[in-house]
């Protein structure tokens, strides 16, 4: 029963209460219409304190979608923090006027704290470097819904491991499914860290660490890529000499296998050449979309209006 | 008859006016799905030269939940000011696309002039420190729907009651109605303006000036708390030396009638102590609710969709 | 057939497509309410990379009043192009959420380059100095609805006739239709560019350069007035000499014809008086209405959803 629940970390929810979710968003993919007014008279309220615009109308295209409503904010300047204003207060006062929150901050905790005094769920729309579980549960349902299982896998994870809070909660996210099998491709500077490499082999789990992309790619079932952020690296030389490492291009495309599908979470800046975008295994737009799908999935549950499948 | 009014001034409408809004508010509070659609095929337009989150969303949550819609902006960057417009040519035009407007601006009178040349209703969502007329509104709805009456009421009003327009406007509006008493708790350089003060005087009505909230809250039927602006300071130490002066805490709190209920227009900073939040008199998080309740009335009726009553 | 199209630059529509458009405004204009739910489902996203808010607004009210819903933002700081996301990649994310885009740019081309990547129509709300399509539409419709016809008519620009880009779509729009004949008021500094002149000859189009409104106001069917932008300047002295040069004001208006017409793009300054505003030759607000229709008649056409008109 996830009514009235709220989703801070992306391992909130059990693998069965995140089939639930992955069911209905099913369902919603197959037949958008028949959910498009189960929300008809809610408000997802999305306050944003740092600007977001891909994740931020995600949310807002999800609820308009299911025939909700949106109030909120996109960056702090528009909100009352000046004021001074807790994040406890704030949350319950948007609690009388909205039925969900999906909150964005750039402090970690603060949608934690924000879900302990709210009298209405909250999403972690993702806080700094911490947390950013609708992009795991967007991971998760694209690996679900094109593979046709979060199981048996061999999963590469390709770029900055180190910093990159969606590559830890992928890996966390899919260690809890059968069989699943984790290369890691990064500079060396920028490895995962170690307590998920010890989590790992606690769990005895599959993995390896590589340190070219084109040593491993023939062996994937999924690629993730991700974007080498400029501001995680201490100086601008390192940055430079690293960032063009990682490049996914069609020379390495040629060497993967036909049913490799290539994902990341956007937005990318050149870690994926644009003459991959029309490769069929290219699947991270296609993610985008899951994404609306999941929140969709994921806001009814929690609004508990998705009763449409008890028809 | 309300229909095509614009609301500028808390005092703009008189007792029978303001009944006929509350009246309805009352019935939207019982069954708010009678209501869920009395504006559908609106816009309200929310025209915020100053961010102020809490009332617009107040606002746009209001005009929401009657099945209305919204256009906006939250503050002046993102608005046409710098191109030189004038508000009058701003609420023409926007007049053109929306049925009605809620505007915030720094400059006193700003919605004033916007209502005189608008074609559709305008609602002063604020305007510097002058005037906030749907404040008002909400704490005489609090007031009448928890106390059930708006005379015969002891209300204390406490902090900083010399820059306060909220404060201001309430005196001002409790005035009118039958046997109200004011406590006026304040340090010296804050208290209620002189002109205040005459009116009261010239209206006959009673009222004390204290300096200690301690020796005059087990007399009160409503405590209404307000926050110490820094920015009302001329200088940090006077700020520093005053702004715990009036804490409201759970010792004061035993100290009050079992009856008197605690508001606050929100947002607080310190004035009142996260401790009294659980204390069933505190009802300043409800006032929130009664805040939009009361603006979806006030558009009901300035729309002239308000005929549900009929039936 | 425009479903699916994007419009980019004003000339991308023929004469026949532009009046399937214009037919479809006028059927809007005569019976909204036919049309309120004709975008029941449908999500608009309006990407305004710079503020424009009487833009914005015209178009999210268009897409409100025909049933559908909006996402987007209205400027720069708020959207993700800090993190270096490409306009191409941006189209395509929002392309997985929304069913049409409005794009205002700083740059020149941008929503050219977002057209040819988006899977769903894009609108150009502005891009730059270059084109403003939704403006010439706003402007072809105000003159057909209040003139009666877009042939045989003498029309007036004044102003800065150099900088203004609605003044050039203007005129390259009006020159497709039959007899139609332009005066050009403008300083000297500000007259209309060569390869506007030009175009005028080779398609022997009557046209005559003129200095001073005073001399040819009364043999006007339109006057189409335009602001004199201080950005446009080089230096201070040349806008403070030249800004007051062309202002509309009763006098000037009392030696016009009574059924000439006044337009202009908005907002103004001071180049029409506010004395003006009373005459019903005044017609510039009644513009910006006109402006919410055809953008209803746009979007609808676009989208695929102007059936109305077969029943």
């Amino acid at each position: 029963m996830l009514k009235g629940r709220s989703l801070i970390d992306p391992m909130d929810f059990s693998p069965g209460e995140l089939d639930e979710i992955f069911d209905l968003a099913s369902q919603i993919i197959k037949s958008p219409e028949s959910f498009s007014h189960v929300c008809d008279g809610k408000i997802l309220a999305t306050l944003f304190y740092e600007p977001s615009t891909r994740t931020r109308f995600s949310f807002e295209a999800a609820m308009l979608r299911l025939g909700g409503k949106v109030i909120g904010f996109s960056e702090p300047g528009s909100s009352s923090v000046s004021k001074g204003e807790s994040v406890a207060d704030t949350v319950r006062v948007v609690g009388c006027y909205a039925d969900i929150i999906a909150m964005r901050h750039p402090k970690e905790g603060a949608p934690k704290v924000a879900s302990i005094y709210s009298t209405i769920p909250v999403i972690n729309a993702g806080d700094g470097g911490h947390q950013h579980p609708t992009q795991t549960l967007t991971d998760l349902l694209t690996i679900k819904s094109i593979k046709g299982s979060l199981d048996n896998l061999t999963i590469g994870l390709c770029g900055d491991l180190k910093f990159g809070r969606t590559v830890h909660s992928l890996i966390k996210a899919m260690s809890r499914y059968q069989n699943n099998r984790f290369i890691l491709i990064s500079p060396n500077e920028l490895k995962v860290p170690d307590y998920i490499i010890n989590e790992l082999k606690n769990h005895h789990i599959e993995f390896e660490e590589m340190e070219r992309l084109e040593d491993t790619i023939g062996s994937l079932d999924i690629l993730y890529m991700t974007r080498v952020q400029k501001e995680r690296f201490f100086n601008e030389e390192d940055y430079i000499r690293l960032k063009d490492s990682y490049i996914l291009d069609s020379k390495k495309m040629d060497t993967a296998p036909k049913d490799m599908i290539v994902l990341h979470p956007l937005p990318r800046v050149n870690e994926i050449s644009g003459e991959v975008d029309g490769d069929k295994r290219a699947c991270y737009f296609k993610q985008a979309k899951y994404g609306m799908y999941v929140r969709m999935a994921l806001m009814a549950e929690l609004l508990g209006v998705n009763n449409l499948r008890e028809d």
